[in-house]
């Protein structure tokens, strides 16, 4: 990292130096800051993925060295067969004469972006020559893609596992010393039932909740309490090694604390809250029906949002529309406890309320902006439909197959910014040597401009050609955001001939080793990555069930009549609440319904290297070595800490 | 099946009939046809293709109507931002404005087909809409396309698994029934040496020996002692239960047994063969150099058919290097045994073989039909190049780490054969529909023909559109290979919306659903089913190291001393049998190298369903099962048969 801020360095001087004498140079070092984000941020993620790409490289390097004998081979034959006779492209140019150019060709034939055209002055000669694009395809674009990607994912996912491995370890060795400082024996002066628990180190409960407390001070006491009596089944008073050990997984797993508030309006005005209207009201509001009538009203909004919104009739409704939907937040604010409804993890309602909030806003400053001059911003009406648009999402949430898979992408969503940053970095990397090569050469004219050399992007090379001819003179790297844009699109790879063409007009022909080099990281190396990343989050949902300390947890749960039914929590979480009455009660559950309650977000884990070390947890299997250092820990077994 | 072939008998009179008459009908049970080769072939592999096919469906609906509810939200929002902006598309046609176009160009943005084009309108307006269309890319393209992957993928392996599981327990219930049928009472009439052998039911080494002869007759009498060798390891002339159940699964494992025959040259003239000269000619075929030689013959070979085979030098060049293959093929055969050389599992000297004298009689025609009238047959001289172009693929071989490669794609070929059948139903079923429904509406003319028809495919329909314009004419639905060849294209998806468009414009706008049916099931469900299958068979080379038993079996090899290197097997077979003189000897290893040898192809598989067996080996563990019913079983212990 020190390198990387003196070569910046260097080159800022060296460009200062240069451009008060009055030259350019290559901003060289631009292509460098990027590593400074990998190195500075807490990008521990954004290291791993790098590291498992590097790691990945010795194998897909092979591949890749079949890959292209193949090309190779498949471009020979080519030559061979069709070079001598005379077939000529659309375009009038001979075809398939040089072998450089058919080598392209049919590398991007890989990328299926020119995939019939190529074909066609071939398939029109004979039928026959079919069957050597077909054999091609299915060789190199599909069987040899799909080798890349197996390739790929598996080396992400070895490299992934064997770090997580690790970590695992390294946590339960930390434990173990943890155990080892904190133990005490019991057995020995105490009574010593069993035979079998003379001597055993055990740690103290009330030793124990410091622990936690030190580690944890945002968590509950209750919470604490659960947790204890989950690893004391049988309340001794202490638990052993085991029991200790499960300590962090069983802190890892988020244990959503419920308490059971009374309304503040039930406290402020009684009289008027527990009248029998209002109780109809909040009835209504918790029946399943009027979740379906919002719903109904939600698609009669969207066939309304696809008419003509200058309709004074569309207009007006719209305001209709916009009262409901406030009303539905104000009905349920009057029926949930607040706090409840706006709680860390009821990400729907807090969409909801954002969206419509917003919503009511820009609808009002752009109706007080038509009546107050006529004038109607454009953005402020843009922002208003996307704002219309997006509540209409909320529909998917009432669906339970909608809201299991929305879920599972929501969770994977901070891992996916890893992978956003792998691709900025990538992006940024490739936008700055494109920009170094290309910048200036393709240029924008505006729409109404009358220059004729419009028509071809401003450089006359490009007269005539595909690029100019589709209108993609913005697509350029004239600046970073038209150059990410472009890198983009060439990710997606459709069209990634003509783009490619285009700078490789107004440069060299040479410029395409840079497209080929971007195709081979970008769409052979990092989507794959990234498909493979989606694919194991998938499988993760798909395979493991809950594990078993989530089990046990719930269990002691469920025991202590603590539980919330799923059902209460998704659709109305108040419901439960507020049936019941008395507002005291110890946590520990007696016969009535406790005011506090918890609940397992059973797929949801406060850290990422939680759900990581969970995709593997099935195929990590250490108890083998657990065992072997147990007998190990056993002489350590600390004898200063003499029995209590 | 029988409703199958009746309906199509129906379909045939009706036709027949009707043809008669003077009317056309529609064939409707050409759709049906392909479902008999489901049926009828010995398709097992294809039916469970199906299967799994319809057990993902309901899976792969849910996120494809969340998918679908992805792209009507974001059309709905493209229509309320770009409808009212007057852009207009290169082609001068206005650009966002009907709801039911933009869904359908989103659509096809979902598979790249018009990646850059659709954007570039609103792009050019503002840099601002790239954003919509990168989010929407990220989502739909990306995400989505990930998604459905993983849940085909995971839909595949699951059902995959339990069909392996259900086989793997009916083959050892089978086993435990063959074992109880043969099974005598050692122990109680014997002389029970330890505790544990009283009254252990058993099998003799005779009534195997005529098990193993009766359901593998092929296999040779060496092979079967190798395997009781495993089996009884201390010699104690029978078997017990669970040794006796792996037999099937020792039977399963490929084991090749080289006979070490002497050079058929040895024995007809064996002063010749003997002689100093021959023998440093052998020495020379054997060494390492030999093949480094031939690989840059190779090379050289590759330069030489770049060039252009009218210059005399390079015909005559031609002739030198085709001799040169000749002569290496005839000296490997005069070094080691041809039958050997020729064994079933010699892959590349088959390869070598079959191409070399293909070419050479190629070459001879050629020159043949040359030099007797001056006339060359095109066919043959594409053959013969063909034929050069191949024979260079042999350098393949020489590099470890792509044979490993090549290796796993050859063993997966016959199943990969099984997509082949797959997609040809697939395709079958798409091209009768397509031939109904467009066939005869798009015209080829040959390439001279000067009717002016030919610039719009022969349909005034098509004058001006994009589809005549790129010359795309022959990809029509007119006959069967036509069909295939434009679905294959239609698969590969690039220019999808070009395709598409003509056959839209020569019929109705409701054309499309035929086309997105067919994206929906071939790419989203077939394609994703076959890089499932690569992936699969990707990992399992990867990941699962050599079976338990293929162990013991490899270390009974080695402990006989009956081992073959694999480094010996791979080039120069014939090298380490020709070093040992005695031609006599026992199967059982004495202390000189005998002449009968073992190798374990450790990674091929007889059968299909043993790959798969495999595929899910590590995670179908019937220990447990197998232990409940091993009891139960011990209480069927045949007590007529009593001790031998």
């Amino acid at each position: 990292m020190c390198v990387c801020v003196q070569l910046c360095l260097i080159d800022m001087i060296i460009y200062g130096a240069l451009y008060v004498s009055g030259h350019s140079s290559v901003r060289w070092s631009r292509v460098l800051r990027p590593l400074l984000l990998v190195n500075v941020t807490e990008g521990r993620q954004l290291r791993r993925a790098f590291r498992s790409i590097r790691n990945a490289l010795p194998q897909i390097l092979v591949v890749f060295c079949l890959f292209i004998f193949s090309v190779l081979m498949f471009s020979l034959m080519a030559l061979k067969l069709l070079s001598k006779r005379n077939l000529t492209t659309i375009d009038g140019t001979s075809y398939f004469t040089n072998y450089l150019e058919i080598i392209f060709d049919l590398y991007v034939l890989v990328t299926t972006a020119n995939s019939p055209d190529v074909m066609m002055p071939a398939y029109n000669y004979s039928s026959f020559f079919a069957i050597f694009f077909i054999l091609y395809i299915i060789i190199n674009t599909y069987t040899f893609m799909s080798v890349f990607l197996a390739v790929v994912y598996n080396n992400y996912k070895k490299y992934l596992k064997e770090e997580v491995q690790q970590l695992v370890k390294a946590k339960r060795q930390k434990l173990r010393k943890a155990f080892s400082l904190l133990q005490e024996n019991v057995g020995t002066g105490g009574a010593g039932e069993t035979g079998e628990t003379r001597g055993e180190p055990v740690v103290s409960r009330s030793r124990w909740t410091e622990l936690v407390k030190q580690v944890q001070p945002s968590i509950s006491t209750a919470h604490r309490e659960l947790l204890w009596s989950v690893l004391d089944h049988d309340n001794k008073g202490h638990i052993g090694k085991q029991a200790f050990l499960q300590v962090a997984d069983l802190l890892n797993i988020q244990v959503i604390t419920l308490k059971s508030r009374p309304h503040p309006l039930q406290l402020w005005i009684p009289s008027l809250y527990e009248s029998t209207a209002s109780r109809v009201i909040r009835r209504i509001v918790q029946h399943r029906v009027f979740v379906y009538v919002y719903d109904a009203i939600i698609l009669v909004n969207a066939v309304f949002i696809g008419l003509d919104e200058e309709d004074p009739l569309v207009s007006s409704a719209e305001w209709a529309f916009l009262t409901l939907y406030v009303l539905e937040i104000l009905l349920k604010l009057y029926t949930f406890e607040p706090r409840a409804f706006f709680s860390r993890h009821q990400f729907w309602n807090w969409f909801d309320t954002i969206i419509i909030i917003s919503a009511l806003l820009a609808t009002i400053t752009n109706a007080a902006l038509k009546s107050s001059g006529g004038y109607t911003s454009r953005q402020i009406l843009d922002i208003v439909f996307i704002l219309r648009v997006l509540r209409l999402i909320r529909v998917v949430d009432t669906i339970p197959s909608f809201r299991a898979i929305i879920n599972t992408l929501i969770k994977i969503g901070p891992l996916m910014l890893t992978f956003g940053q792998l691709i900025l970095v990538v992006y940024y990397i490739f936008a700055m040597v494109g920009m170094e090569l290309f910048k200036g050469r393709v240029q924008v004219f505006a729409a109404d401009s009358s220059d004729p050399a419009r028509e071809y992007c401003g450089n006359p090379l490009l007269k005539g050609s595909t690029f100019a001819r589709n209108n993609y003179c913005k697509n350029n790297f004239n600046d970073v955001v038209s150059s990410f844009v472009l890198l983009l699109e060439l990710t997606v790879v459709n069209q990634w001939h003509v783009l490619t063409g285009g700078f490789t007009a107004v440069t060299h022909a040479a410029a395409r080793i840079f497209f080929v080099l971007f195709h081979i990281v970008v769409v052979i190396i990092i989507i794959n990555i990234f498909v493979a990343f989606i694919l194991e989050a998938f499988f993760v949902e798909y395979m493991v069930e809950k594990t078993d300390l989530q089990t046990s947890l719930e269990r002691k749960i469920e025991e202590l009549n603590l539980c919330v039914e799923q059902e209460q929590m998704d659709g109305n979480l108040g419901a439960a609440m507020e049936t019941q009455d008395n507002d005291l009660g110890s946590s520990e559950g007696g016969k009535a319904r406790p005011t506090l309650m918890f609940k397992i977000s059973s797929k949801r884990y406060r850290t990422m290297d939680g759900l990581l070390q969970r995709m593997f947890e099935t195929e990590t299997d250490l108890s083998a070595d657990d065992a072997n250092e147990e007998t190990e820990d056993m002489n350590f077994s600390n004898p200063s800490f003499s029995p209590a």
